[in-house]
């Protein structure tokens, strides 16, 4: 009883938080007059209804890793199922799987929509749908700070106990400052964005829902061409800002305390700047004859590069139409994905690295067999089960992404379609190649397809193993047997 | 000096094999008289050339293991070089470097070819072609027994030091006598197939050429229909001595100890009928709607499942054009690959279930925390070292694999050609999908992507390490730091 008095604990407090969120998309429908305000407003109460009571139950202190997991697998779905009811009472998506579908995009910030027509949203919809990415980023840095450092095998959080690398904890002695920072920062990007595009002459409300997209590295635009009819300019901050949400935050921990040599020793910093850099260069080179001019190419090439990475999903060109070896460079850096540490999804390049170092050490063990070989990583050794964890996600990885694309090929899509679908939710970025490239869109999946990417967004957002843990203790089963041993 | 001479002398050991090896062509060049049997001889005389005063220098008897890797990888690469001479010479394939693709393609029992029309071949060719399969697959057990114990991290080999599971040792005491035993059940499969055949009705010729394709795991066949021509039982025939060959060579050590319990008790044997027999009757209900009866339907799956996972690549149909769930599957069998311990290649069955095992382990450790797991195949535990070589050879494979598809895509071929090539030769099969289909072949890639497909080959081929280790020896610069250090 105790043990679940927790999970139900925090999954109500929660609830309170979304209702208070329900609000802003209320105050938008007064301002534009689009008559849905009462629909954020019972939602809000909904909220209100089911958070209150579980709220009631002071619970104990300690969480183990276990309950852990288990309460942001369920934060994310209370979360989504939730807040996905203004969208069918306002009749913004009518079907309820649908809005279900954006709703989870929206909170694992992945951004893949199922509408073919944003354009038609109401104000308040639309306003929700992209805050959504908003408050995903946040809840990502909440997961990072409560619930990975409890793993003792991930050097991928910010307040790492026992740190390897550049150490937080030097700078930033409590948790509880720990989060303020963060939060700070996060709030400090997001005005910045803000700010920038309402110089560049956009308007505010624009304004906020881009940078609510690129800051939470989500990718829901108002446009249906995305972001191609902007200016250069606002193309730009949005791609800068882009690239600057899914660099570790670690970083301007250290720029802020004026650490401006450290911040830019983080070796995974340095090898997400070399990794756009190099890609950006390459993409520019390739899809250059398309283009009136180089920088007009290169604007482009960094815009994708910058929004994939980052595993945000903007875009200011149809990239399904250009030269192969673009496509599979925008491919990989699905894959990739941003800096741990940061709201960006995807395998994240401090893996991609760790992996790397892995298999150089492996050749030099073998060419050397008895000098001793250390794997390093920021000047620190990198721990065995640091190791060991980091093989076990990508062996995991890989098997989700192989079922989810064979349940996905029961629809008889080509393969580009199905693999880029899983790649493009279990990344958390939004939109692939073929049928759901950015000009596309998930509608035309069916309900158990979609049902199938719903899972792939959260399991890749919060790291696969909470969703999985979730899932396997819904088997009735396993439930029994544990109920069985007590 | 010492450390060389070891690696030159086994390396000429092979080319005085090879050159015995020639004579079987040439003597299949007089029966038939294509006129080609001068360039067979010339070959093999530039074997003993290049061999013999290699063999003259004696060297020790210790081998490490860089050693053992970078004398395997030369072994597969020398054997090649020189194995192309005569397609070149007899004008069966003008081009050295479509014949090095060929060659390589034949001894890593690939079966990916450049050929648009093999029926043209001669027939010493066309002998020579498949019979570099049979040599290929006598090679992997050569691999097996002698360079990977070296390893100590692997329990995939047939006579494990330290067994877990299935103890071979038990049954054969002497590592000669292994051999002995090993290459006697393979001189076995071989007659029993090649017998089968002729009593249903093939000739002689024929029937070697495609025993050496299916016990080797090859995949060459004789005509540009690959299998589609031959009768119901000679096809039925084919597939059961493919998956027959794709089996842990244990299995039958134990048949023939009499201890048929155990040998039905393998897991990883279990698993490899369990996913032929699941595989096959999905297809066949997939594709049901294609063919006149069920039995046939059931015939062309069976056929083709036991044909890719065994990574043959035999073809009685052109799967490429079945529904995406069929080619899905298909694709996930190429992965998959074979049992551990045969002449199969891709990521092998063994693997898989460990993977698989340690993804249950992980959730299971999660849910009760402070039980004591430990992982268990066959009734052994399974070493730490093991499973860590498992996830190192996965995240390594993955990292080849993409590097690979970049490079495949500079040229521009559609997502399934680059996937599927890349998957088709990485683990030995042959035929992939779209432009590299089993209608298709490889001929229309560049040079350039033919070397990253030949090195594919190898790399799949050896289990990764041993051609990432000659090449990375071959970097003048690391080359240089080591002589150095002495």
């Amino acid at each position: 009883m105790k043990k679940n008095s927790i999970i139900l604990y925090i999954v109500g407090i929660l609830l309170l938080f979304e209702s208070a969120f329900l609000l802003l998309p209320m105050l938008v429908s007064f301002i534009y007059s689009d008559g849905n305000w009462m629909w954020y407003l019972i939602t809000a109460g909904i909220c209100l209804a089911l958070g209150f009571p579980l709220t009631r139950i002071k619970p104990g202190k300690n969480l183990s890793l276990k309950e852990g997991y288990i309460i942001v697998a369920l934060c994310w779905l209370v979360l989504s199922l939730v807040g996905a009811l203004p969208f069918v009472m306002s009749g913004d998506i009518p079907d309820y799987l649908d809005a279900l579908f954006e709703t989870v995009s929206g909170f694992t910030t992945t951004g893949a929509s199922i509408l073919s027509d944003v354009e038609v949203l109401s104000r308040s919809g639309m306003f929700w749908r992209s805050f959504m990415h908003w408050v995903g980023g946040m809840g990502v840095f909440m997961f990072m700070m409560a619930v990975l450092p409890m793993l003792g095998t991930s050097d991928m959080n910010l307040m790492k106990a026992e740190s390897t690398g550049p150490s937080v904890e030097r700078i930033v002695p409590h948790v509880r400052d720990t989060a303020r920072l963060m939060y700070g920062m996060y709030f400090g990007i997001t005005l910045a964005e803000i700010i920038s595009l309402l110089i560049s002459g956009m308007d505010l409300y624009s304004s906020m829902l881009l940078t609510f997209g690129s800051v939470g590295t989500g990718g829901f635009g108002l446009l249906n061409s995305s972001c191609g009819a902007y200016t250069s300019a606002q193309q730009l901050i949005i791609a800068f800002f882009m690239a600057a949400s899914g660099i570790n935050y670690t970083f301007y921990f250290f720029i802020i305390s004026g650490k401006i040599k450290e911040a830019f020793h983080i070796e995974e910093v340095k090898y997400y700047i070399g990794i756009i850099i190099v890609s950006t260069l390459v993409i520019a080179a390739n899809i250059g004859r398309f283009f009136g001019s180089p920088s007009e190419a290169l604007r482009t090439a960094f815009f994708q590069v910058s929004s994939i990475i980052t595993t945000t999903g903007y875009s200011t060109a149809d990239f399904d139409t250009w030269p192969e070896l673009s496509r599979m460079i925008l491919l990989l850096l699905m894959m990739i994905g941003g800096c741990s540490g940061s709201t960006a999804g995807g395998i994240k390049v401090y893996r991609i690295v760790l992996l790397m170092k892995q298999f150089k050490k492996e050749l030099s063990v073998l060419r050397h067999p008895r000098e001793v070989k250390v794997l390093r990583m920021d000047g620190g050794t990198v721990k065995e089960s640091v190791m060991r964890s980091t093989n076990v996600f990508v062996s995991i990885y890989i098997v989700i992404f192989f079922i989810s694309l064979i349940l996905i090929s029961v629809e008889n899509y080509d393969f580009t379609t199905g693999f880029t679908a899983v790649a493009a939710t279990i990344n958390n970025i939004g939109p692939g190649l073929s049928m759901v490239g950015p000009a596309c869109n998930y509608g035309f999946f069916s309900g158990f397809s979609k049902v199938i990417l719903i899972f792939d967004m959260l399991t890749g957002r919060l790291e696969l193993f909470p969703v999985l843990l979730l899932f396997s203790m819904m088997n009735p089963r396993i439930t029994h047997r544990r109920f069985r041993k007590k």
